[in-house]
């Protein structure tokens, strides 16, 4: 690698005459097929006059977008042929559809995946009618895209998705367009400053492209609306050194593209140069470009007499051509599309003739081709250690652990060693908060700002990414996984709805991607909730909200997994069983703080393949059918069963107790709505068909009715489980809050089964005491009672 | 109002020696309230040598931003004595619960509302005992505090919540801390540009203070650590004129920030006095000032070799003191503690010396006494045109409409007229795509940049506010609200999601101020949802999502309530009840597309106080028991369930079908589970206890299920609704690929009516030829087959 020359030297006109001529060529062949997609079912080469048959009855899709999209695509293919770069292209307003199918269609690799889409006049006629229409692809930049790995639909995650895409990557550029409203979400707002913490020696290198054109559906945006030296400012101060395209004569803005492109692509060389050759040297400012040129750029400038080019009015469809709509519109449609003179694009088959295509790359180089879009083709399998080497051990059930989270820590910490460089660890600055610290012991975060003195676990290169943004988080390991790699989010379980939108998008992204047979599946998401809704050391109501599994469950049921592991040992199956696994999303609720301890390894191994099992050493019908089911799932929730069982065994010792352990909690729904459900047969056998069943839940108990509204025994099931009553408290008092406690279980049973009689009364009175006691005494000590702090199984 | 001198003018040291000794004086006190709330429960004063038994069991909280927090209030204080200005507080980083609870006791209005905790040495002791105590106060800024309008558990939304906050209050200053950590999340990186909305004239001032303490959790913030000259272009980039506050040393740090704020307040004069002699200016710079301080200012040094004050870990606890850590510790808090010279600063009653409480503003000018952080205060009824004026004339079941959502236009655009001052319209850019235009017929939306001729409905002054991001549309109005004010937010159903763990915050908020005698109850949280999943023009998969609601409903009953309104007079009357509603979350969803109407204004409103019931005029059960019950809930289910019952009618003229329509979801929960529950009683009526039931669902099915798991009929109801399948297609075609179309109906009820015997056979086969009929048509023509477009209820 050579020193880089200055980029003032830089030719602010480096296209030829000729060189201009084809791009422009190139370009209007995409706008072209864009505005065909918009449009057209028939007549894809106007061979004949544009008539009204020729036209989609629905008229589907977005403009305004993009013109400016294919003028970013054709660019970026020109650079990457001039400096064999290994680029992908993310766009962020992904509602531009029309924009990636024409690029990908032009430079064939759209006619790769779909042989039915070919470059002749037949192939043309099929891209055009299946965009928006039924039966045919959607209307985004989406799964069924080839080059594209974010679908835009919702917006605001294209540039974390590009970060993410870069991270040991060194040789990867991801090209990002951010639309200059997509940039007014906050999600987006915040990744600009993901450049902190890229290493430019060991990553890739992101390069954003700011889509100015002005508008976004129906206002103008902010970024267009403030004075150049504010934007100017907001991107230096974001740490980026921003190049600006400006204006809409084709000619002149070709060659201001092209010199930005030169410049972007000289800085980024700089700064490889300079990584290696003068390493630890300052974070570098990275380019970026501002395209500033009209939305439904080369469109019908006014309609109907108004305004439409360079507008809000281009957004979507900018001319509604129909049988009612006034005769001009079919001739202006016509019009339109004949300005971008097809004749001279496409040869009579309807192929783009030879010099024009000569413009796109070859081979892997093209943008719809390059393999980190389709992670799934570059996925190496994870180097898993032996899980059980990490075992706790656990000689009778119910002796103190260390943390479940705290020990799995142990484990990941060798994943990652293991796997230095396809696998990360995410987290919004609570990797060390939720006892994960083991991880540092080989590792660091990675930080590409200043380091001081009194920092710790902190380096430009490490296997852990911290920023105080859930959204960062998930869309940076979004991205990191739909590049083929492997990684883990660890969050407070309340927080973790801030990205239940990231979530759904992420699952319906699995759903498409797995029913396109050349989309190969990628590793699963894999978020692991802790600094749960029972145990806010520091924080109270407001950090208490189990929901999520709730939210997650929704999608569909090929994706999504949900594990509950009640202890360390399981903890540790369940998490060597999620990091192996393919193509879902895997949540995992476990418990950080030190907890009695229930199964040996050899058991939790057990336990957790079947996902859901009776636990023999805790109940006592072995011998005939149970009296009472109790059941339990969570960390929380075992500990009050299991206290709440040596209670009725010590008054009740004839009482038949069966205690039914859940960690895989789709194990509860039917075999028919979940892959993972267990048959009416083995749900029966577990929960009986007539005994009353008493279910301590981690999170909301009406989620347990929702998973068993169908079973035979469903009547007899009571759940309890978090009902929003919660503030800073002790433990076992949030519990008792909300009626989840040993306690209240007790009384329970006792009011399902009134053959206890008498000795069932006295003894509710007297747990009632209990928990009158129990309150007196939190209220003057500040801690839980020593009978409660202390209780223990016995065996 | 007079001319504003230069600002350079301002002295930089204008505080006089007395002066500063008295704010250093009150800044020691808050910051040994803060100490002690942490640690003590008893010998508040030390007036005894320090002992473990003083000490709590349970060391909880955060002291890192609690200093910074203390110096920020305590000169906020001088500076509203001496301009006397109305200024609230908003703690971003509301973990800082010590220094707002502080800063609250020491100006007297913490004891106004909580007798028990007087200014002696009795109630110093209740203040630091039920800090984060069992049965005590939470640990965060919270409901509880007096002067608090924004919790900052979660945080990111102060900024947003401080905009909102000033929205139509001219006089209002909210001075809003912004965690540096906190400035990582995106919702507040996006709220910066709150500014370019604010209008001078008509709207208050928020006065952003950047905590700049250089740590979150573990890690240090991003800001902290790019170069001084960034930092300052990136608030520059914003629009802000960032005032620095930077240093250690208390002397020139209290000369530094007095001088900062009255620059500040100059400026924001300067401000008011442009906005009204000459109108119509640019769009003003506001003032910002960035505090560099250290985290855990003036606590502990170091302890056990590592350095506490100025690093992270300073965050939680700085210093644990209990039975097993070394004696040193004890020592160390105490000498930490009496480094604030408690001796000075209290009377030997405990209670903070006269001269040093001039500090304190008076009366309602206390920032813990400001009426704007207690809305309901201020709250003045909405005025309601009457609704039933806007009615759709319905003259027979089944006619065709002209968009829901689009005639309640009407209705809010004379809402937003009747009440100029204290209802305002949010939304992400989709107000015009939602439909609800006609509200642009009297106001505009606000918008304090740039304005160019193509533009619509733009004006500096307006009752709408549209910004691309949810965050900030439900932030600012969740600032709006708490502040006694009205108003609804307008979003497409899928992108809710965005702003799930918002909704959860205010909900907690809503129940916790409920059971706060001295807050007083808020207008409702009112949320428009349309663009449903089921009709989704330009957009597809990545748009269909009817969850928010599943997610809603897990939050205490006494505050959610949803809606789901089938046409458009149904429609106005919800609109109209819920904007009249208090203290509620409102979740209204409906359809913004032209469909068939069912009900007369006066049958809409009998029937949406109902809530739920029967459709005489689609039922033919009037003097039998039906053998089916067709239950819908939501527009496109309403229309498949009629044309089903149509079908059901024509071939089985005898068989008794009852229709029941819900618009109040809650209506199926059981009344002891939310107030608007049927009592099992009626329930039973409605959906019989043996007889199948058919149930067409707007969203996910099973949270039908969910709600009616414990009623006697619950086996027999079979639920039809949104199951994740879904592309752009046509609008019935949607419901095909869900299953929930009138065939799909029909073909449900002969499997549940035998005795339909072979004509039931022989329809169900037609039934299932017409959807092959209904794919290959819409395959070829793009849009739904005539008989379903024109599909007409016939009475
Ligand atoms: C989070 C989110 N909110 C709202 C929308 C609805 N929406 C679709 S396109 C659009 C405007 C996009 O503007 P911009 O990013 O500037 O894209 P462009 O101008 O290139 O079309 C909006 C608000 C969305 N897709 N995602
Ligand atoms: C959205 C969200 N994510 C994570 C947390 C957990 N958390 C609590 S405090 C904190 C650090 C806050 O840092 P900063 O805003 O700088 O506050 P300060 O330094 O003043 O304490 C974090 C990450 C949270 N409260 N909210
Ligand atoms: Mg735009
Ligand atoms: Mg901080």
């Amino acid at each position: 690698m050579t020193m880089i020359t200055d980029i003032t030297s830089i030719d602010n006109a480096p296209l030829t005459g000729e060189c201009l001529e084809k791009l422009d060529a190139y370009w209007r062949a995409a706008n072209y097929l864009s505005v065909g997609q918009l449009y057209l079912c028939d007549n894809p080469l106007l061979e004949e006059p544009l008539k009204i048959e020729h036209l989609k009855k629905m008229q589907l899709g977005h403009w305004g977008t993009t013109p400016g999209q294919n003028f970013i695509y054709t660019h970026l293919n020109r650079i990457i042929n001039r400096y064999d770069l290994n680029m992908l292209y993310i766009s962020g307003p992904g509602h531009g559809g029309p924009a990636v199918a024409a690029g990908t269609y032009l430079e064939g690799t759209y006619s790769e995946v779909y042989p039915e889409v070919s470059q002749d006049r037949a192939g043309m006629k099929n891209l055009f009618k299946r965009f928006s229409f039924p039966g045919g692809v959607s209307s985004h930049a989406s799964p069924q895209t080839p080059g594209s790995m974010h679908e835009g639909g919702e917006l605001g995650y294209s540039l974390s998705h590009a970060f993410g895409a870069v991270l040991d990557n060194p040789d990867l550029i991801a090209a990002c367009v951010v639309g200059d409203g997509e940039a007014e979400t906050g999600p987006l707002a915040t990744a600009w400053h993901s450049n902190k913490f890229l290493n430019p020696l060991t990553d890739g290198a992101v390069l954003p492209i700011l889509h100015l054109n002005g508008y976004k559906i129906s206002n103008p945006t902010v970024l267009a609306r403030i004075p150049h030296i504010e934007l100017e400012q907001l991107f230096h101060g974001y740490g980026y050194f921003p190049l600006f395209v400006e204006g809409s004569d084709p000619a002149i803005m070709h060659q201001a593209m092209a010199a930005a492109l030169e410049q972007a692509v000289h800085f980024l060389k700089q700064i490889k140069y300079n990584a290696i050759e003068h390493p630890g040297q300052e974070r570098p400012k990275w380019p970026m470009i501002i395209l500033n040129s009209p939305k439904g750029w080369t469109g019908p400038k006014v309609v109907d007499g108004k305004q439409i080019e360079g507008t809000f009015r281009s957004h979507q469809i900018p001319l509604t051509v129909s049988e009612s709509s006034p005769e001009s519109h079919l001739q202006m449609l016509e019009s339109w599309m004949k300005s971008y003179r097809p004749g001279e694009l496409f040869d009579t088959n309807g192929c783009l003739k030879k010099e024009i295509a000569e413009i796109a790359p070859k081979g892997n180089r093209r943008m719809g081709a390059n393999a980190h879009t389709n992670g799934g083709l570059l996925l190496r399998e994870l180097i898993l250690p032996d899980f059980q080497r990490y075992a706790f051990n656990v000689n009778c059930p119910g002796i103190m652990g260390e943390g479940d989270v705290h020990v799995t820590g142990r484990f990941l910490r060798d994943v990652t060693l293991l796997n230095p460089q396809n696998f990360r660890v995410f987290g919004p600055d609570e990797t060390v908060s939720n006892k994960l610290e083991a991880i540092f012991e080989t590792t660091s975060r990675q930080w590409n700002a200043d380091i001081n003195i009194n920092d710790e676990y902190l380096a430009p290169k490490g296997r852990v990414m911290e920023m105080l943004s859930e959204h960062q988080c998930e869309g940076w390991l979004e991205g990191y996984l739909l590049t083929g790699r492997h990684g883990l989010f660890n969050c407070y379980e309340a927080f973790i709805h801030i990205v239940d939108s990231m979530f759904n998008q992420h699952a319906k992204w699995l759903k498409m991607t797995r029913e396109i047979p050349w989309r190969r599946k990628i590793a699963s998401l894999n978020i692991l909730l802790t600094s749960t809704v029972w145990r806010q050391d520091h924080n109270g109501f407001t950090h208490q909200d189990p929901g999520f599994i709730d939210h997650v469950i929704n999608k569909k049921s090929e994706i999504v997994r949900v594990y509950l592991p009640p202890d360390s040992n399981s903890l540790l199956s369940v998490m060597a069983h999620c990091l192996g696994s393919k193509h879902y999303v895997n949540v995992m609720v476990a418990g950080k703080h030190p907890s009695p301890q229930w199964l040996s390894m050899d058991e939790a191994v057990v336990h957790c393949s079947r996902g859901i099992g009776v636990w023999d050493w805790a109940s006592n019908d072995q011998d005939c059918d149970p009296d009472i089911v109790m059941a339990c799932c969570g960390d929380v929730p075992t500990l009050e069963t299991l206290a709440a069982v040596s209670i009725l065994r010590e008054h009740f010792p004839d009482l038949k107790i069966r205690v039914v352990n859940v960690v895989d909690l789709l194990k509860l729904e039917r075999q028919s709505s979940h892959p993972h459900g267990l048959n009416d047969h083995d749900f029966d056998a577990l929960f009986t068909v007539d005994k009353p069943v008493i279910f301590a839940f981690h999170g909301y108990p009406w989620l347990i009715h929702r998973l068993t509204y169908n079973r035979t025994n469903n009547n007899n099931i009571h759940v309890r489980g978090y009902k929003e009553e919660g503030t800073i408290t002790t433990s076992f008092d949030m519990t008792v809050l909300n009626e989840m406690d040993r306690f209240h279980l007790v009384m329970d049973v006792i009011d399902r089964l009134p053959h206890l009689g008498s000795k069932g009364l006295y003894l509710k009175q007297n747990l009632m005491d209990k928990l009158v006691e129990h309150k007196q005494y939190i209220n003057m000590n500040g801690e839980d009672m020593p009978e409660i702090k202390n209780w223990r199984w016995k065996a």
